[in-house]
């Protein structure tokens, strides 16, 4: 944080090169996809995606379940793009077959929006076979993928994605304050004068590092340096199998343990994704959710309000610095609070 | 960079809480204004405040004389906001009987819209005068303080603008990554439905603030953190009066050394902001710029080349942390490369 690093700096200018470069790896981009940073937060990611890609003339399929679908669509509502919306509940996978019906439909629809982890509920929606189908039917094809980029593999060439939005601080593990958009070079080419604003204009981002190298506008110099080391530590432990599979360790011993707990997952097994978990709140008339919240709090452990409209529930993430022991005092502390409620559950009285 | 700063915590939302009072203070924004952080750099908060005051329907007179002008006049023009443009040459401050001339000629004019300190040149723009036109004629008063907000005066509720832009990383000296609008409440209230795009709603990061306290997408935490620490620093130096003084002083040792070396300033003194300073490229058959730049920056000085239309011309900044020691080594290093260069100077000749 001391070190005045020089946004034109030769270093910084180097360093933010390969970081930039190393994320287009993560997706298999190779030479056909370029990483085009965007200061600000994943939000403003998915919107410079959306508004760089989306010509106001163009219609979006927007496959939504959850909040962070709402939110795309709400993005393109505000910017005037004409969107189609198909949603499913918070724990449902779009309907493929619906979503085809849609497309053979409605011929003024010319891009697909998903979410590869909605984070609302912790469901991994099946970005591959959409993308076929946006392949089939030569729509351009959006995803967010905030919050599994890095650990769940995204193979952005083999599903013809045209973008691909994340940011520094999800299973990167770097601190917050940049997004990025993973674009295919020669879609990205065809969105010039698309944008309806100067700052979140992936185009012209990009088309200015082409030919400087450097950012527009002033970067978050100290973010980006951080996150050049976040990506050589994820480099480190092995890239996305090895994040991805520590992770999965972690969401599997935090499943065991809350159902032994007595706890019910949201989602059947095949359509979590190892990031997040929601939970039923327990049905037992001790479990009182602001005491369980406040009381694992007080242990150190943060847990996530629902924020589901099928059912009252919690989340519990599985991604950070976390890994087997964290995961298994955060179930000795649960275990803990459910007693101190007086919350006898069934594991516990069976042993 | 290490600590995992949670946007959501309590010790974090207090951090960001006195942050934002803190730079409502510095404006003299008492209770009427409030200050809404924008993630992103600068040019996103200028964005941001130039399409959330500035309706569809609005119209803006944007006072020119500079690249940072011409920005923000380009961002009202891809958003679709209409502009008239008074622009002067980049050493002379707007007309005021020009602009007047306008407000009293275009009805249709509801904004007007002006820069602090124009860092293209270093000028200081008259933003007392030009508040006291926008109120006479009923406009609302927008003001880009990117370069001069810390350092220069700014009693926004006595020049009674609607709104003030600056950002985390210039005379504040804190790192990039986080912009800022001060906002007269009763203005900002009447911004509703005004944005263009999700992000960059001001009234929007506003209202949820108030109702929650918390940004609506994640915050750049580590930056926020190192923020404040900066202010704490800005604080004790004795604010603005302390901060703008050392500056001021940085100001007159860097024009007095480069006069005495041969070089001209673009700027009369009067207009010469303490903030960045431009001189013309010495007349001098052995001076050569790249040579003169480089022979610099191996000194550790890194000066800026010019961005100017008018004049052959570099500018050498006043900002940061530096002091009285730093430019006597400026400008030592300067007389060393013009040795080098073999450019003997009026003043060499003249001791
Ligand atoms: C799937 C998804 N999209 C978008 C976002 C928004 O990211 P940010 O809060 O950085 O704006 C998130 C944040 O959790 C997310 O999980
Ligand atoms: C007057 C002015 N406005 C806007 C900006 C843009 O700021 P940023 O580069 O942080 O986007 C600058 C940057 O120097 C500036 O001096």
């Amino acid at each position: 944080m001391v070190h005045d690093w020089g946004s034109r700096d030769a270093s910084f200018v180097a360093i933010n090169k390969k970081v930039l470069t190393r994320l287009c790896e993560i997706a298999n981009g190779k030479d056909d996809y370029v990483t085009v940073p965007m200061q600000g937060s994943g939000t403003f990611a998915v919107e410079s995606m959306l508004t760089s890609f989306v010509p106001v003339k163009g219609k979006v399929l927007v496959l939504i379940n959850g909040a962070y679908g709402q939110r795309a669509k709400r993005i393109l509502d505000i910017a005037g793009r004409a969107t189609v919306v198909h949603e499913t509940a918070e724990d449902a996978p779009p309907d493929l077959q619906e979503v085809e019906a849609i497309l053979q439909r409605d011929h003024a629809i010319t891009h697909i929006f998903t979410i590869h982890c909605e984070t609302t509920s912790g469901i991994l929606n099946p970005i591959e076979k959409i993308g076929a189908l946006a392949a089939l039917y030569k729509k351009s094809y959006l995803i967010d993928s905030m919050s599994a980029f890095g650990a769940l593999p995204l193979d952005a060439r083999g599903i013809r994605a045209d973008a691909v939005a994340a940011s520094s601080n999800k299973c990167i593990e770097g601190v917050p304050g940049l997004g990025f958009v993973i674009c295919r070079r020669d879609a990205l080419a065809q969105t010039k004068g698309n944008a309806t604003t100067l700052v979140l204009d992936l185009y012209d981002q990009w088309a200015n590092f082409e030919k400087t190298g450097q950012y527009r506008f002033t970067p978050p110099t100290h973010v980006i340096v951080a996150f050049h080391q976040a990506l050589e530590e994820f480099t480190a432990e092995g890239g996305v199998p090895g994040r991805g599979g520590r992770y999965r360790n972690n969401c599997r011993i935090l499943l065991e343990g809350m159902t032994a707990l007595g706890f019910k997952p949201l989602l059947p097994a095949d359509l979590q994704a190892p990031i997040i978990v929601t939970f039923h709140m327990l049905d037992h008339p001790g479990f009182v959710f602001q005491h369980f919240y406040d009381g694992l709090k007080r242990r150190g452990f943060v847990i996530y309000p629902g924020k589901l409209t099928v059912a009252d529930s919690f989340r519990i993430g599985c991604i950070g610095r976390l890994g087997e022991t964290q995961m298994r005092d955060a179930l000795a502390a649960v275990r803990e609070v459910l007693d101190e409620m007086g919350v006898t559950n069934p594991s516990t009285k069976a042993a």
